[in-house]
This record gives C-alpha cells, structure tokens and sequence, in this order.
C-alpha cells in the first residue's frame, strides 16, 4: 500500500483540535491540490471562502449546532460557484437561462464537492485532522447571508482543519461485497440477515468508544436517520431556487 | 511536497489507455479508499458498479458521446445510493417520506461524489490513468436502465480507468487567487479585464497542445459552455423525481 491510500484508508473524522492554525505553506499545498481538482468541462466552477472572522465563526458553528466548528483552528466553506462564469458569459453577452437547469446544478455541485474532498486529503497527508461539516445545510439561507454568496452560488461543504487533538479508533464501513457490484445493481433481499454481522461490528465499535456515548447497530441508525430530518433542511430546494438553481 | 499532494498536483485527464486491466490488487486497493471515504452522517449511501460487459460499455459509450468511453480497460459507474438504506428502514418499519427531500439528495450527492475522488486519487497514485464521466448525463434515463437501477438511486458519475497511453501537458487552472477568499465572497468586478493574462496562458496550452484542435481562451469557452445544454440533459429534473429525489 502506497503513502496515498494508506492515507486515505486511515482517514477519521477529528472534533478535537490543538488550538494552532495552519502554516502558510500548508495552505498553499491544500490550495494547490484543490486547484488541480479534475472540473467537469473545464468549467472550474468552485470557489473556497477561509473563515478567519471569530464572529463568523461562532455563527457557523451555531448553524451546525456543533460547538467543535468555532473550535476548528481553520474553517473552509467550499463553494458551489456559477456566479463567476456566468459574469464572464453576461460580460460577452450570453444567455444565462440554461443555468436554471438540474444539469447546470451537478456540474458545480460536482466541482464544489471533487474539490472538498481533494482538500481533506491533501491535509490528511500533511498530518492535519479534518471533519466535513454538512450540518451547514441546517440554515443554508443564514450561511448565504453571512458568507454574502450572490445568485449563483450556494454553500456546497463546510471543513474544519487542524492538528488533531484525539485519537479516534476507526469506524468500520460496510465490506467491500456490499458496495462493490458487477455490471448491474443488485438489491438487498433481506438487508437485516445480511447486514447482521456488520451490525454486531458496528455495536462494538461504539461500545467501546465511549461507556458514555450511544451503543446502536448499524441497521437501527439508518431505520432512524430515513425519518430524522432537520426542520430547517426542508427549505433547501427553495433557497437553491432563490440562488438560480434547479428550476427546471 | 509529500507524494499524495504531488500526485493530486499531478492530475491530468487521460483518454487514450493501453488495453490492460487493472489488477485484482490494484481493484482492491481502490475498493479499500472507496470504502473509507468521509460519509454524511454514516449513511454510505454510494455504490460502485464495475461495469464489464462489452455491450453495455458500447452503450455508455454512445451516451457519452465519447469512444474511449467504451476503450477504457475499467468502467465504473459510482451510484448515489439510498436504496441501500431505504430497504433497512423500511424493514424497521421506517416512514421513508424524508427521502423525497432536498436535504436527502444533497447527502447521498455527497457520498457518491467524495467516493469518486477518492477512487480516482487512489488509481492515480497507482499510475493509472483516470477520466471522470459527467457525460453519462447526457441520458440519465438510458444509464438507470443499463444498470438496473432501483429508487433512490441514480448514476451520479462514471469514471474510466487504465495505463495512460498518452502524455498530455498540465492544463493550467485559475490562480488562487481568484478561487480562495477570506470570509466573505468577492465577486468579480471586470471578469474579462481580470481573467485577460489566465486567458493568455489557456490559449497558449491549447494552440501547444494540438494544431489541429481549438485555440480558445477560458472567457469564450465560459460564455459558450453557459449557453450549451445537450438536449437529453434537460429531463434530469424529472429522472432525478421518477427516482423519489428532489420532490420538496
């Protein structure tokens, strides 16, 4: 196993930061490995917003209901950004409707979201904890107000980065013969039989975490997570319409 | 510059491959990245079909428009995938209602695509070549029923894999300057008068590059790709609801 993939298969999410923020010069590697992102056509149609501001900060942290954001020596919102292309096609006189489209939506979901996860390895490998933050979406219009993101754009990832300050034992992921098909999908016949050696995997995964957190199966988690959804997430479809998107 | 940032760095499209597959080493080695990608909230909603049967790679090939599609030694077609989840809930006796919503597609979205990176990081770092599909777009439609794909699923990106067979340039990307802001977004005032040295450098890759392909600049090709949509592309909205995403 090489350097990269051992440390992509070592990744954990870390809530739990020593207080320094990043050198400039690691900055610079997560820009540059952000930057070289494979864009969908070329379109380059990301943006980064690093939030430095303490205020900003706090507010982020209260959307995300997680006190661990404000904490995070470095924040980065990864940015769904159209706003710059279509100023440049407005500046040659294009027509920016086809922009209201599904298709137009994935392609810079697609950049925002390539890129977010090119910066979490790029800091991984560089020694830094990251955790992803989509807790952002539990107020996407307040993170659109705070951050000013005009038409065009949308908060795609929230990343909180810095030297990590826990250990966490890995959290196992379903095996490989679940994920992993061969020319056509195939659905599970009786997902509780067949996920019951992975469920007692994941029950002992957290119980010996934490005597204090939570001890669930994998099974019961997804039962839960299917019904659970934040209020405020429902209008998600309504503020991407707001910003230009997804109107057809 | 440690050897992941370098092979992030390094990343170029490659579309012209040596016949060989990949071996069941390198597959496994890939698979292990996959597995361990950042999920949202540990849902794993993404799966990867290895798609190996001539006739079908044809046939995404048609679709995407592009032969080397159906060249590629190794076809994956990564599935944002609920139905995973959705058929334990609905084992539990979940109400699955929830997955209608915005908020859902965005999280399994999110999965899928981290997934391709990172698969696409880790072949990289193997010395494979890789060239990201967002042209299975052009019939999300055909796609499902190619692979049999069941609700709450959906194609999200393909991804084809092999031994370059070719050695193309770098293509230079936008400075940070114009992706990476701090704290608040900055809209480009002059976008044209701002991007006239990037555009400079872009129409020197391209007239290097081939003599017999397009000389453009990044401003003419934003304005173009702005107004542009392959007709098969503006019924996304409608499979993405067919499949139970995106309804509120």
């Amino acid at each position: 196993m090489n350097e990269t993939i051992k440390c992509q298969t070592q990744h954990r999410t870390i809530r739990k930061f020593k207080p320094d923020a990043m050198t400039k010069a690691q900055l610079d590697a997560i820009l540059s490995a952000a930057s070289a992102t494979p864009t969908y056509t070329f379109l380059q149609a990301a943006s980064i917003i690093h939030v430095k501001d303490a205020k900003k900060k706090k507010q982020i942290s209260d959307i995300c209901k997680q006190p661990y954001v404000a904490e995070a020596p470095d924040l980065f919102i990864i940015i769904a950004d159209f706003n710059r292309d279509a100023r440049i096609a407005a500046a040659k006189g294009a027509d920016l409707s086809a922009l209201e489209s599904a298709d137009r939506f994935l392609s810079t979901f697609y950049d925002a979201t390539l890129m977010a996860m090119n910066m979490v390895t790029a800091a991984e490998s560089l020694g830094l904890g990251t955790v992803f933050l989509g807790s952002i979406n539990n107020d996407m219009e307040g993170i659109i107000r705070l951050l000013e993101l005009p038409k065009y754009t949308f908060p795609c990832l929230g990343i909180g980065m810095g030297v990590p300050d826990q250990h966490p034992t890995l959290k196992p992921r379903l095996p490989h013969r679940f994920i992993y098909m061969e020319d056509t999908y195939r659905p599970m016949d009786d997902p509780l039989a067949e996920l019951a050696d992975y469920d007692a995997i994941v029950h002992e995964y957290y119980d010996l975490r934490n005597a204090n957190q939570r001890v669930d199966t994998f099974t019961n988690q997804m039962a839960k997570a299917m019904e659970h959804i934040v209020p405020g997430r429902m209008k998600i479809l309504e503020t991407l319409q707001k910003q230009g998107f997804l109107k057809r």
